[in-house]
């Protein structure tokens, strides 16, 4: 048994566990940096963390597929050998914090000056404002990768955006600093972005 | 746009289509009735029809995958050849309902006596105390497929059945039927398990 509960002995062992990786991840971090680590490995390593230590329990959707064939070879396991992706429904990642309910997706830009709406679909904006209805907290992941730079960018703002602009066109950059909140410097993980959230919090309430 | 908004006449209009279409499914199911349905079907219908009327959002995560060739044949889309599947980490379905993080898994027994629990993962019991442990709403719905009984049995005592009987063995029903709720008939959606939820609700406040 390994169930980790939020109080007790078992707690303060996974959190020793966790700060002998926090060891290993620091000295790795600044020897390699973040310097081609995308988007989604730093939100992966985020979550894994936040897991680790108790803070959230946030996950990346597999990804959805259509499958077409399995062979089922004596004594081997199943071999899916035709499969097609096909088109998600939701946003990539959703989970809990602090009881509330999140739900976002994860974008990367090379622009410094606007982020292009075309990398939303529709359903996607459909989706979040679903979310927001039921009282869940939706936003997006924005990273200009030549800045540097990651916001949390709300729903509200995003579905603003999407229905001024009509899904063409690009969000200024000037109008992501303005209603998102950046995602501070941190070595571990490299992506602290709950930072940013709690920030959004404080200003919901 | 076809953004469905909680409110407003985009939502009245959504409401009056989904009156149609409840129509003709309570004509199917006065027809055919459950028979044959599994519980996985009836558990993603009632998710069609909560959020068609923005009752809640709660979907099934897509079966996890791991990809290991992909042909990209000239004007065609994408061929996944060789893929395999992959143990999940979590439990299949999550969402939010009236702000609350919802989390889930459902399964089946023809046993009339008792459920056993080699039908759990221990890595799904770990992530249902995870999500306790942030404030979430986690359950199991088991259905008693000979008896046509569905019930909602919360994490909590989930968990506890699992330490005390070390994973091995069974849930006696008439546990289950002291810590579940019972999920009431309905014709649609034929599994309206979200009922049961609001009485579990009643109890937690």
């Amino acid at each position: 048994m390994a169930i980790n509960y939020p109080a007790g002995t078992r707690r303060r062992t996974a959190q020793a566990k966790n700060t002998m990786r926090m060891g290993k991840t620091t000295k790795k971090a600044l020897t390699f940096g973040k310097r081609g680590m995308g988007l989604e490995d730093e939100i992966n390593l985020a979550n894994d963390y936040y897991l680790a230590n108790h803070l959230a329990v946030i996950h990346k959707k597999p990804t959805p597929i259509t499958i077409v064939k399995v062979d089922y070879p004596a004594r081997s396991a199943a071999k899916i050998t035709e499969a097609y992706f096909k088109q998600a429904s939701t946003t990539d990642y959703n989970g809990v914090y602090q009881g509330r309910y999140i739900d976002f997706d994860a974008k990367e830009t090379k622009n410094k000056t606007s982020f292009p709406l075309k990398n939303f679909h529709e359903h996607q904006i459909v989706h979040l404002a679903n979310v927001l209805s039921q009282n869940g907290v939706g936003f997006v992941i924005i990273k200009f990768a030549s800045l540097d730079e990651s916001y949390i960018y709300p729903a509200q703002a995003l579905i603003r955006q999407w229905e001024k602009l009509r899904g063409k066109q690009s969000i200024a950059y000037q109008d992501i600093i303005a209603e998102g909140y950046r995602v501070p410097e941190s070595l571990n993980p490299s992506l602290d972005y709950l930072k940013a959230v709690d920030q959004y919090f404080e200003n919901l309430n």
